[in-house]
């Protein structure tokens, strides 16, 4: 019987999604899994725990620089998002379902490129356009992608994903579910190994 | 030249502390490290960073409950709080200081034995009779640590090391700094081995 996919939870303005996103698809091919990418938007979850932002925590805020300073020099990963950081992720949560849809084979790279121009590289991801340029770079049709980041259907997906995201109890990002099994944190991703290596206990 | 300690601070009613408080000694120790305590009062954290405690906080409680358990099996430490999980940690907080001055020997036993009596025995740990207790059981006398726990310059110490942790940004339970470096949370431990064992990066 085939093993179930790895959950992978995301808002694409967090640093450590960021960071997870480059081994997730790794560590799950290790144990015979995929990962089902699903960006949701953090904020409708604040509202459930009532949880503000790192960026803007007294105290939070500065440590979580510090980390993500300190990651992407451990590694290799460059990290240098836009001044105003964290802005918000919806165009490319919603570009994200489209490419899902309509090329669902390079889903994951794309994603990983949506990271890539904001936090390496500094770009303005609530521009549609600044984000349908990503899905250029990978051979997708940039006027579909922008058709898309603003078509209803599409939306209505992302407040879905949200919504399914406060059913399963996912409140963070990443967030990682392992057949039912919740692991909240980039620095969870080591039990989320071991679990996947033995099964769970 | 001598390394300097590990600064592990920590409130007596932190689920992931005790957890931490299982193992750090021994993971400085293998660096030729050793440690300085330091319980605070997370609760004056809690005043600048405006979060609220795991347990209390939707979504996020459950996670933590059901986070205990599993690594509660997993390290194989008994993990059965009182009901009324989280209470406050005064009392222990200011024993630990009076043993600190009075059987630095015996500290960090009596710290990790005071974990012991809230965590795995279900100890009401607001009665500074049963910290006292705690201290007894390893040859301490229980009536001057009683003494102590109400003493003006123990209370003055407990509220110097919570002005302490704010003052360098230490705002979580664990909470590490190595050389000033600083690793908040258990699952930050992986991170702050390697940072020992390298030097840092």
């Amino acid at each position: 019987m085939p093993k179930s996919p790895i959950e992978f939870w995301f808002d694409f303005s967090s640093g450590y999604a960021y960071f997870a996103a480059a081994t997730i698809d790794e560590i799950a091919d290790r144990q015979g899994r995929t990962v089902l990418w699903r960006p949701y938007m953090l904020g409708v979850a604040f509202k459930h725990t009532g949880v503000r932002g790192l960026s803007s925590t007294p105290m939070k805020g500065d440590y979580a620089r510090r980390d993500w300073a300190r990651l992407s020099r451990q590694t290799g990963l460059a990290f240098q998002p836009p001044e105003n950081h964290p802005i918000t992720a919806l165009p490319a949560s919603r570009a994200y379902y489209w490419v899902e849809e309509h090329a669902p084979e390079v889903a994951h790279d794309f994603a990983r490129a949506a990271f890539h121009a904001y936090f390496a590289e500094a770009q303005d991801m609530t521009l549609p356009a600044n984000v349908a340029a990503v899905g250029a770079k990978l051979g997708l049709p940039a006027a579909e992608i922008e058709a898309g980041i603003s078509s209803e259907p599409i939306k209505a997906m992302v407040k879905a994903a949200s919504d399914e995201a406060i059913a399963k109890g996912v409140f963070g990002s990443p967030f990682f579910l392992v057949d039912g099994e919740p692991f909240w944190g980039l620095d969870r991703i080591p039990m989320l190994k071991s679990w996947l290596e033995t099964g769970g206990w």
